[in-house]
């Protein structure tokens, strides 16, 4: 150790005081060898102190900062520009952008009328419902919202998660009416949270469904949306209500001698590879993207028509036959705003409605970071939620990002929100105009589009990076999966969640320790020797690192862990006649926050170390823990000099007073 | 810079590469300045890993570590030995220990009797339950327990929380058959509760109560159980059930024309009185520790002779009339096994199960920390949860550590568990002989004990230390605290609860973030900047520290946040027509893992900086970091020489290629 003393410094002397309650730079470092004085930030006011930590958790993208140094007027124009998001872009737009917007918006709804009428089937509802949900809420967004690229509507997943869960409430055969004025009720709810959790920028909530977890939940809805397709597909008619694929494939395979229609399954599966081909296609082709954008509505069109001039349905080919001409009739009436219904509808609402903002926040940040600009969660939040509170009073149902479509209107050269305009408009003239046409969709061309839609959702590639980089998170990804093909879609979510915060607690209650040796050739790095083997131990002195916050959650298990490191190391020391420990230095770099339990840790940790004649030594504790240090008194208790900058101070510090024993 | 170049090393050159797949120290520094490479550690076996992975959670402190290398002879008696530590410390007992056991036995035998009485009025039973509850649960402890200190028994928070549970469940006044049954329904399921706590090593999860909340929680429960004394102190006759002061308040004012017992208040006070001055006398002299022992049976004694002598009892006095004389019956036909009452017995247990946990736990390390040896948690808790199991079944009610007697034993110099026993005894012999001589005793009396008894649960040093050290955590005993004065022990209990996990969920994901500079007259230290205000910026490289693992629960904070941080700091660059940032270099070391969505964003940021034409930097990246990184390919993105070992390395290769720019 002696060549490093001079190499920071070039001196050498006595020790110094360790931390004072001033921050400054030591003094001149004449005849002592310079030990560096460990910083304590100024006090600060509680209240500001408070006001910064609620600054930092719900305003951490600091969404005001534009609205500093204005005049009152401005303000006001800012702060409705910040509501309503059109006036700001509004204004630069122009017809280069309305051209991008209009093919964007024919090409999306090109593919989401044929969706509609499918996912609408999805939630037990009527086709018109679909329709619906893919005119008002749109609107609602382009006025409201921030993304660009986003397109609004039902999407697969949330159809499959509404209708499961009203089915289990009211049935929608045994009661139509009661099931719809359910699904308007739980759209309003979904709304109303989603809004909530907006204005409250508690946006941060959503956060915590991990990632993994969220592409296994999607993968196992694909599977299972597409399962439950085969009903249209192979022309059964009885099939269960389960989603579960046991049940599903008992119902299949029950009915494959006499209830296979051999009609309705020559058009869906011969649709079905068209739609695959077509989708291949566009994914080999970048240039070729709206190949699979248009083929849905072509493939309608076609098998219409087929239809109607064979009269298949003659032959047992099931056909949509009516939807209700005409755009939303207002549903204010219809929502149950009390008895025990409104409770149901209310949970429904809220577990439906943050799904729903799972994935809308999720595509408008893919997009936004794809077209780097940047997009405030918990706005986008408060549009979502009245898009859907406005969709509840006009007979829509709960409707947010798709991300096939966004990804078609991306492509397809969207500038703004103007794209789900005209796509709205479409849908308007469809309602209005075109419904009638639909009369002879066989359900299996329904069921072709939507099994070749959610086909997307199933991510092996997402699946398998997963696997690489952290095996946890396979199993939150695998359970979550597992738990919606096999029981249900409402297991799924659970078991999702629960994986979630199994891990957030897990992570939080058993933090990593690492026993530190210098890096050879380095005067002052000393590194994790599990990392770093060539790291050489110092000689009775054991530096332990932690590497997180002592909060009550881990501080006794922190502590038990040192003392855990020192009896393993000193019963190596003593098989190989080393030197006993003397000091046990722990690296405070990481641990940013150390409350009432873990300053009570250290205390304990002190008082075991002494009794077995070992001195405790910090080493780079932070700001924060410094100040605790200081209030709790521990800075008496532990004694003076033993408090240092950095692990190479302390350790120089510690060694040559060593020496000087026998 | 240049100054400190050959600080550390010796010689210039160019770059080297950064890191590789094998750990190694780097070659040797002729011409090129060393920098050093970011070791990689040796890759795991992933069943090693998940075994490594368990066995911190789980076994943390390894308490196999002794059967290792042993015979299977010795390894059954060990075993043995484990479930029955008795066997284990029973070898080594001897005289001079029992001396100490029986004086400490006899002073909380003493105690603990006339507080079992109270206690139990507490939970709304009869008096003999709660000596039964000092006779068999004490045994059972000494058997299988580890702790030398702890005294068991029922105590006044757990007693207070059942009964005011139970009683929500069944009127134990209407139905004291069925109260009892249920009583004995919730102490079973409390036990089993423990027990499979401690068999699975689930230990841990009453950790997640921050120490904070429980001060508060047993603060306010202390002072709920001192007002419900009123009733016996001031003789009044009809008290409300409701435990929240402003219905016990009311109570006691109501009836302060007529009610008050003027007899019974002048017992109940002088003795109360009497109490708490033997209190404070063994609080300030240690060695009169035996004073405020002795003193409740004494003032029963007086009490009791003085209330027969001037039949008392005829004036109003309430007595305690009469306790059921023998040992406890068996009780297993008395508990619920099914039925609706199951259930309810089943949630009362879980709940009174834990905090009894965590009173028991906490006592246990408290001493065992003092006397310096190691206690297993999760032994302690399979201990707990066999003797409440079996004292379900022999008429006790939930019993555990209790603090005051605890703390009574310790000082009247137990040795080991045999203190226990020896209580047990007396109780056994009270049960048997003396319950008679009890008619006679006011309840005044008992509420006096009591109240002198959970004075001491009023830990105002402890919150005052919580108030400066954390004002989080002094928020979340407030919580607590006015929560079961205010209201109930119930919602007491939940707002410490969900205090706690909102404390957790908010260190999870709004973890610190700094600027790092560089501490004047080092080479090599880079220090947050808030905490060292001298500490100098780069010029051209933006230097920021994550001090978290970056997981799907902070993620798109984190990365929102550095972009926030480079955002200010540009501005503040322009304002003072300082170069531009080239570099922004992110201190890995406090991020010890690293998830998908952490990935994610640092892809995200990546794209972000390069779209800025800012490069990314990593330095000092832990293991597994590092592995992941590897793993997602995330390396190859970052691209050539962009991870490095420290900040000063990054700094010093970054600025080098700086200076080639114009």
């Amino acid at each position: 150790m002696a060549q490093n003393v001079s190499d920071e410094h070039g001196s050498k002397g006595v020790e110094t005081i360790s931390s004072s309650s001033s921050c400054q730079s030591s003094s001149s470092p004449q005849s002592s060898p310079y030990v560096h004085e460990v910083g304590v930030p100024p006090k600060q006011n509680l209240l500001k102190e408070i006001a910064a930590a609620v600054k930092e958790t719900l305003f951490a993208d600091d969404p005001l900062r534009h609205f500093k140094d204005q005049p009152s007027s401005k303000k006001f124009i800012l702060g409705l520009q910040a509501i309503f998001p059109i006036l700001e872009w509004g204004k630069h737009y122009n017809l280069s952008k309305f051209k991008g917007d209009l093919i964007a918006g024919l090409t999306i709804a090109s593919l989401c009328i044929p969706q509609d009428i499918g996912y609408a089937k999805l939630a037990n509802l009527e086709p018109q419902y679909g329709l619906y949900s893919s005119f008002v809420p749109p609107l609602v967004y382009a006025f409201m919202g921030s993304s660009r690229d986003i397109a609004i509507g039902p999407v697969a997943v949330v159809s499959l998660l509404l209708g499961s869960l009203l089915q289990e409430e009211i049935d929608s055969s045994a009661n139509p009416v009661g099931y719809r004025h359910l699904a308007f009720t739980a759209t309003f709810f979904a709304g109303l949270t989603q809004f909530i959790l907006g204005f409250f920028r508690l946006g941060f909530l959503i956060d915590f469904l991990s990632h993994a977890a969220i592409v296994g939940f999607m993968g196992g809805a694909a599977i299972t949306i597409a399962l439950q397709q085969l009903k249209g597909l192979l022309g059964i008619k009885k099939f269960t209500k389960d989603t579960n694929i046991v049940s599903v494939m008992s119902s299949v395979f029950s009915s494959a001698r006499h209830g296979w229609n051999w009609h309705t399954m020559l058009i869906g599966i011969s649709f079905l590879i068209f739609l695959l081909v077509t989708k291949y296609i566009g994914k080999k082709q970048k240039k070729f993207f709206w190949v699979p954008a248009i083929a849905p509505l072509i493939s309608v069109i076609i098998s219409t028509v087929s239809v109607y001039a064979t009269r298949a349905d003659k032959h047992g080919v099931e056909i949509v036959k009516n939807i209700r001409k005409g755009i939303n009739p207002p549903s204010v009436k219809e929502i149950f705003f009390s008895g025990q219904y409104a409770g149901k509808g209310f949970k429904i609402g809220i577990v439906s409605g943050m799904i729903a903002l799972t994935e809308a926040v999720a595509i408008g940040r893919t997009f936004a970071s794809m077209k780097d600009y940047q997009l405030d969660g918990n706005k986008e939040m408060i549009a979502l939620g009245t898009m859907n509170i406005v969709g509840s009073m006009t007979s829509c149902y709960v409707a947010t990002g798709s991300f096939s479509r966004s990804a078609v209107n991306y492509m397809s050269g969207c500038e703004t929100a103007v794209s789900n305009i005209v796509m709205a408009c479409v849908v308007l003239l469809t309602l209005a105009l075109i419904t009638p046409l639909f009369k002879y969709t066989p359900n299996a061309i329904l069921a072709s589009i939507i099994i070749s839609a959610v086909v997307g959702l199933v991510d092996i590639e997402a699946v398998t990076l997963i696997w690489k980089i952290d095996k946890f998170d396979f199993i939150a990804c695998m359970g979550a999966f597992f738990g919606v093909v096999f029981s249900s879609v409402e297991v799924g979510l659970v078991i999702a969640v629960s994986i979630s915060f199994a891990k957030i607690l897990l992570q939080v209650t058993r933090p990593r320790t690492a026993i530190l040796g210098k890096v050879p050739r380095t005067a002052t790095v000393y590194r994790n020797i599990q990392q770093y083997p060539d790291a050489t131990k110092v000689s009775g002195i054991l530096i332990v690192r932690v590497d997180s916050a002592i909060y009550f959650s881990n501080s006794n298990y922190v502590k038990e862990r040192i003392l855990r490191w020192l009896a393993d190391e000193e019963k190596h020391v003593k098989e190989n006649s080393q030197p006993r420990f003397q000091y046990l230095i722990i690296e405070m770099g990481p641990v940013t926050d150390i409350d009432t339990s873990g300053i009570h840790a250290l205390e304990e940790l002190l008082r075991a170390l002494q009794k077995r004649d070992i001195k405790l030594v910090l080493a780079n504790p932070g700001p924060v823990v410094v100040d605790k240090l200081h209030a709790s008194k521990f800075q008496e208790l532990i004694g003076e000099g033993r408090i240092f900058l950095t692990v190479a101070d302390a350790v120089r510090i510690c060694y040559s007073k060593m020496e000087l024993e026998p």
